[in-house]
């Protein structure tokens, strides 16, 4: 009675873990969130204005494409900061970055086509194929490598005649990797020479750190007839919940089938994208403060991770993440052990399972990943009780 | 290069005439809406106030299947006004009640299988239903008969070993029809008796008139193992552009897949769900109110249409839509003209095209459907504006 997708569509690796840390905290516990992209950067205040001066007397639907004024800062955007040419009517407003990742694979992928995604690779991209019925052909990554593409000659061998797109998230979700500009360039010749979308989950965009330019595909002008962009808002002006994405995408014929797509939603969230709108117009007053804060807890991070015996990774390099190898077997179970049996001081640390973020079976298991979202203190906090962690559960297991 | 559901997926005949009333509006004319659900009623303040006081650092995700909060109050009010035993964690809250439709359908649909649904029905199924890769297998019914369901045996012939739910709409957009018990009650025998699903989509549920007992599916007690509804805040709190909706559903199997398609899209918006859930904490003070303006203004239609030659419809018995037979061949052809040639005093009225709301080709192609979203006044001058227009455009065409 229920659909095959409805049987096979996968938890959230991320999200299925909850449940686990509900019961520690009505135990008392304290859970340090290092498994989610939830970060505890306050949302700016003029997001939270705009909101609350939402003066219309009805909440009315809105246009599928998006409201006329977020379209256009988001075009100013891109024009100002990258100099760029990105004009209104090719951004495409969804809720949220998830819904921009889902119309683009709707709108190219037929069931049983391939989509290439570098691996470790945010999960929900997973949930979304499985909707879409495309299949996810991974070009495995390295943590020895820091996650960085491997050369052209084995990425070419897994395009088949059903492979019809590229799709690659940098600065990334989970690795914390920023690809560099050669990394790129080969992305897009290699959709060049076989025909193939590229799409670029650029959520992080602005998140990079020592001295790396942010940049965007939007940059390969002469492929911009393959190239689309997923984002959102999520991260850049920690508004997760404001559940407002957008694609840009200049193929006509690919925007056409997303409004399309669109309309059978009606439209994404009003009155949140009145508070998007102003995010971006103020941007250049929190993002580059928000981008050091958290480069500065990469630092903490990265610093706590080469003090502590069996972890490694390599530098992360933007966004807030980074996918490090523990000295465990099985992270999964370890992770489920930290909520489950251990505590200092009515606290635990939580990570999520790297292997939820492979697609190749049996990859990742002895990896987690970190999402250094806290303050200062409280990740020291977090891995200092996840050494203690780590030290326990290798001498009790 | 374009998927074939991103080629094929139609557009919204609702939304897909936009552009000519655009185009009319930078006239200078002024466009009455009678063709989108859009209401003109005030948004209750105290969904807006909510909002406003939203006092948190960060707007953050919240819970894949919706706030607490909200989860309780909406079990609260079926439990309340219908004397329901639902709980919250049978209550599943969506990106709209479209998104609501659209996991039902994905949860209990293979892609080749049917869903009957009375036509004419809401065109956004058809949308849905192609993004999920299912077929929807009309039950014709007619506007002679106030789009009343045909008998069991004129329905059941219509299942196939392919089918799989049945999908309803009560009250109903288009048509404002509302079932009766026994109606109902035959849908429910006809989902058991062939193993369906049962799917009501009942936005509209109080919206109901001349003393009918507002009702909902969830009261087939020994059935709500194949039972689901889809709802949604959009037209009971006039917040359309809120994007709150939900799923009802007892099925634990069910609810389940529910959830994991919407880990893939991580939560609803945040701070609407505090809206919705003042809205129906406070819902008694502007229901009843609203219903019986809508009442009024059904009265102010049909009465306007009886006075008016050619046109047919009988009395519409609940949300805020009729279809409407029109003295022309083509509605869709007569929509567009009143756009693009027609105006009284710089105004002009629009309609949405009733072959739209059929999956049968060639039916509804002299209908119309009304929304009665405007107040009495605009009302009754839209309705002059339509009837001058129909003469005009019978002489000249």
């Amino acid at each position: 009675m229920i659909s095959n997708k409805g049987r096979t569509v996968p938890k959230s690796p991320i999200r299925k873990l909850i449940p686990l840390a509900d019961d520690a905290k009505k135990r008392g516990i304290h859970v340090y969130h290092l498994n989610i992209g939830q970060p505890d950067i306050k949302t700016p205040e003029t997001i939270f204005e705009s909101i609350r001066n939402f003066k219309q007397d009805v909440l009315s639907y809105g246009p599928t494409q998006g409201i006329p004024m977020l379209r256009e800062v988001i075009s100013s955007y891109f024009n100002e900061d990258y100099s760029l040419d990105i004009q209104p009517d090719e951004v495409f407003i969804t809720t949220g970055g998830s819904e921009a990742v889902f119309f683009l694979m709707l709108a190219t992928l037929n069931p049983g086509d391939e989509v290439l995604i570098p691996e470790p690779f945010y999960a929900n991209y997973n949930g979304i194929a499985a909707i879409v019925g495309a299949k996810i052909k991974p070009i495995t990554t390295s943590i020895h490598f820091g996650f960085h593409l491997p050369p052209r000659d084995k990425i070419e061998p897994l395009i088949t005649e059903k492979t019809s797109a590229i799709l690659t998230c940098t600065p990334n979700n989970p690795t914390g990797t920023v690809l560099t500009q050669e990394e790129m360039e080969m992305l897009v010749n290699i959709a060049k020479d076989h025909n193939l979308w590229l799409f670029a989950d650029e959520v992080y965009r602005e998140f990079v750190f020592d001295g790396r330019e942010s940049s965007s595909f939007l940059k390969f002008e002469d492929a911009l007839d393959r190239i689309a962009i997923a984002d959102s808002v999520s991260k850049r002006f920690s508004s997760c919940g404001a559940r407002i994405g957008f694609i840009i995408a200049k193929n006509k014929e690919l925007f056409d089938a997303v409004m399309r797509f669109g309309m059978a939603r009606l439209c994404p969230p009003t009155i949140e994208q009145y508070g998007a709108s102003s995010g971006f117009r103020t941007r250049s007053k929190f993002i580059p403060d928000m981008v050091k804060e958290y480069e500065h807890r990469r630092d903490v991070v990265y610093h706590e991770i080469q003090e502590m015996d069996g972890l490694f990774t390599l530098k992360p390099e933007g966004a807030f993440y980074t996918v490090v190898k523990l000295p465990v077997d099985d992270s999964e179970e370890f992770v489920r052990w930290m909520l489950k049996d251990f505590e200092i001081d009515k606290k635990t640390t939580m990570l999520a399972p790297a292997s939820g973020f492979y697609a190749t079976e049996g990859k990742g298991k002895d990896e987690a990943r970190i999402a250094y979202v806290l303050k200062e203190d409280d990740l020291r906090d977090a891995m200092k009780i996840l050494k203690e962690g780590i030290y326990v559960f290798n001498n009790t297991h």
